[in-house]
């Protein structure tokens, strides 16, 4: 694939599409919404408003270092503060649809809402990628980004429409584009972390307090594994507790299941055979993760079972 | 410690203790209760009832298998077919304590407190060992088989007194003594399985299906196992569900971990750094049972968890 062709017809293309008014498009901070707000502003500048939206559901000091890493660019980032509207709307799901429902409304409806109305807003661009539509339109995932596939009329929902310039495109070709468009390698080799974020590493109701759990252990299983050379690597918490002794005293803790696993374009998925020191290193680390005593690594390929749990 | 003196000094305690009474034991297939058959049929012969009882919670085969091993030993043991009277007393129940005190109850009031009576035992043997003990004056376990260290009054409670004659060895003591009382290999080498079986295996309310999970994943954990040298090793069901693909569409699947440990007591415990083509094998092979799509690998010590998850 011819990855600076690909650039110069979607720069010519989103010009042409959105001309003289205003788009506006939410950066996570992954790979694929990074790429998007990039080329967006190589194609109309200022008429392009990027926002991220603070949902609480971020890893450790991500919002902060998001803008910087794209205020570093020249590329304005607003960032929005909704952490209280997501706890608000999360609160007391368990059921994995529920919750990504109550993401995806709350995204759209509640926060996206206002800005499209504060920006005046025509457009909307996402980083739906290839893989995603293929495993929506098979059922497999209900992905949070692609309004359109699912046959919702965005303009009459939401009341903008909605541009998808990577849909065309898999992980790894999303990545040689990031390369060519100047993104840095913190962000382009950056490993898979899908919208609804740390609520898909959460089983069970999404709570302030089980967010901050599963927060530490992602900041742990990034840090210890960030030179793994896996495609994607995370902590999830599961809802079951098991028995514990802690000063020779009987508890009931909570489990973390670290998820590492080799892939292409994340169709398909085999575990990454860890070195045991790194799983010993890991599970002391994550055992001392107040409520935490159990940690458990995660040997399932995909199929049958996907990489994220919820 | 002189495991022949000991022998020889059990057998004549048990006899002067008991005289000419009726004592009743209940046989599990563990190396704890196997040894204290032995013991006491060689102490007092048939004034010892021996009695297997099916809870539902075994193993595959394993009420006939082990009674078959002692008919081998010319040791006469009484199968009694208790399955419906147990799954009736867990219906309902997740709270581990509440489970555990199900299955006391169901054994000593109703399934044991009609065998005492059926052959007017006076005594009853039990497999305490010190590990017992300890723990459960620590308050890290609740023993179903060592009442007396509760404080419970056993001849009011359930009609008879218990002997405890392993209760000043540990798990490497009763194999020695296991091993010069001729019990045969299969039983004086194994694995430890404590009394309460596969519902110290499941997570959650135990029913005759998710048993039938349980009990297909332990089938496989120990064929897989059986010759890693390990201490002990199992097949847990947990309660929660995760995210799957199956012929492409999306599914909830539940959950098995494999616990694997190195320790010499049961006191303390580690993961036994198992080959990771044996990971890949043991998780290929699980993720068949039906309803299952996850296989996790619990990497934690003993503290800060327990070797069961119940």
């Amino acid at each position: 694939m011819d990855y600076k062709k690909f650039i110069e017809e979607q720069v010519v293309e989103i010009k042409q599409t959105v001309g003289d008014k205003i788009a506006i498009n939410a950066l996570s901070g992954g790979v694929d919404s990074s790429t998007v707000t990039v080329l967006g502003h190589k194609a109309i500048g200022k008429q392009l408003k990027t926002i991220f939206v603070d949902n609480s559901l971020m890893r450790a000091g991500e919002p902060k270092r998001v803008v910087k890493i794209f205020a570093d660019m020249g590329i304005p980032v607003e960032l929005v503060d909704a952490r209280k509207e997501f706890l608000s709307a999360l609160k007391g799901l368990t059921d994995p649809e529920e919750k990504r429902q109550a993401i995806t409304d709350t995204f759209y409806k509640k926060v996206f809402g206002r800005l499209v109305k504060k920006y005046k807003a025509t457009y909307l661009f996402h980083g739906t990628i290839l893989t995603d539509i293929e495993e929506t339109v098979a059922g497999i995932k209900r992905q949070h980004n692609i309004l359109t596939q699912l046959g919702i009329d965005t303009r009459k929902d939401f009341g903008y429409a909605v541009l998808e310039p990577l849909k065309t495109l898999r992980k790894d070709d999303v990545r040689e584009v990031a390369k060519l468009l100047g993104i840095p390698k913190e962000i382009s080799q950056r490993i898979p972390f899908p919208g609804p974020a740390l609520a898909t590493r959460i089983v069970g109701e999404v709570t302030a307090q089980r967010l901050e759990t599963v927060r530490k252990a992602t900041e742990i299983v990034e840090e210890e594994l960030s030179d793994s050379g896996a495609f994607q690597y995370m902590a999830v918490l599961l809802n079951d507790y098991a028995t514990g002794i802690r000063n020779n005293k009987r508890e009931f803790g909570q489990i973390i299941v670290v998820r590492c696993v080799e892939s292409v374009d994340a169709r398909q998925a085999s575990v990454t055979k860890l070195p045991w020191p790194k799983l010993i290193r890991l599970c002391e680390r994550i055992v001392k993760i107040p409520g935490v005593n159990r940690c458990l690594y995660d040997l399932t390929p995909k199929p049958p079972a996907t990489i994220e749990y919820v």
